[in-house]
């Protein structure tokens, strides 16, 4: 009876081993990770740039050009070195009109002379019920593409240390005055 | 006797489960993960803008300004527009005299005309015995309020991949030309 | 006999916790992780600043500048305040002329008086069988020092989510007019 109970043993054993091994995670630090969100929301944001009539309307301005541009009309050669500074409203829907729940603040540099292409750096900033804290993000924004992804680098408040990519595609423009993006945030990394 | 043994062995063998599923971490990557910093690290760091008269002590400078601004004042509209350039000595203290631990080196734009608010890309340098190595940082900086969050997005060296939150706060201003930061910075991603 | 398979137990009992001990994960986030790379890639690129007559080649623009400087030289003070927007080709070896296998796409601004540093925020854009995606970069260049290493703060595409640091050397420089820089990229997070 007694060496049935330690063959019952030695079978236990052996599933707890398998059990330690299967759960305990391996510690090399480069294995496959789920690429599924932790969190994901979608916002519009709106951009009115500066052109020396709309002062009171407009959200961004350029600050920086190259040797020939100025800074009320987009450079020549596809907007080629302006840099843009914004601070443009959030809102839930496409409506530029709609209660804003945010600030997108930051800059957009045009990069690129055959076509136009920019690099974004900039925040999305919320102090609202819904959401407090900012999520800040970086990256090559090539925007004649119907979509194309940046980095989430960092976050603070109700986004403490995220981590993640946000699709960015363009909703609307009107001329080179007004554009409006949608931006579908994914984190990837939630504290 | 050894029936005694067989039982003791059950209680090893269920202390061992016990242990082994408490300490074992769970594979999915979105757990709440511990709040509480590796590394905390606090400087000061002073910030002298170029006004056309203090090109010796100045450590900034305007390089981008809307089409109302120039180059040697900060621009109405709450700065909005302008882009800085520095390089800042970083202190243990509040002393501006004190013997400079590193730099900080980057820019910060003022971005919105209501009020006074930045947003900031730069890094920590540091040579010295204490720290080699870099700390780099992006984000928001809504500088009217008395403390304000922005992201530690990386580092090299002694901080080698770090990330974390740095909290900002004004510790004194001198007119436009003259502040200084304290950077209180929390690591909660060490190598 | 039944005593020696007892006894034979419990020596696999004590080598089971050890076992799990060893490969369980301890769940405090601060420990020293692997410093060793998930994936390593090298590329050189390569960049033509404007300078007035060389429209057709240059790969980049001075597009801000402080009050000493212009937007067709670089200034002087170690070109202190200079904005530079650029698209560059990037390369597998350092000959300019080879096939260029993405671009690097981002801004530098000279920020130090005294020597030349640069702080830098840009991205690898790849759209090639080799590579799709994006590597986000940003980081003090202090490029007077043979070697400095920057932070990769995001990715997207073939490198989703990944982090590292990347090392960068300036090759060649001719004048003030072209400088090819090799990076040594080594990603330590990789999804």
């Amino acid at each position: 009876m007694e060496s049935t109970m330690i063959r019952r043993l030695i079978s236990a054993l052996f599933l707890l081993l398998l059990i330690t091994v299967g759960s305990s995670t391996p510690t090399t630090h480069w294995r496959k990770r789920v690429r599924e969100p932790c969190n994901k929301l979608v916002f519009y944001f709106h951009d009115i740039i500066y052109n020396g009539h709309n002062a009171k309307n407009a959200t961004s301005a350029i600050v920086g050009a190259p040797s020939w541009g100025n800074k009320t009309i987009l450079a020549g050669q596809n907007h080629f070195g302006d840099v843009v500074v914004f601070d443009d409203p959030i809102t839930l829907d496409n409506n530029l009109h709609s209660a804003p729940v945010g600030r997108a603040q930051g800059f957009y540099i045009y990069d690129k002379k055959e076509i136009f292409t920019s690099w974004l750096g900039f925040s999305f900033v919320f102090n609202s019920t819904e959401h407090k804290g900012s999520i800040n993000f970086a990256g090559a924004d090539p925007l004649m593409n119907k979509t194309r992804d940046i980095s989430v680098i960092g976050g603070t408040g109700d986004f403490f240390m995220t981590r993640g990519v946000a699709t960015l595609s363009t909703d609307a423009f009107e001329g080179e005055v007004y554009f409006r993006l949608r931006v579908d945030i994914n984190l990837f990394e939630c504290w």
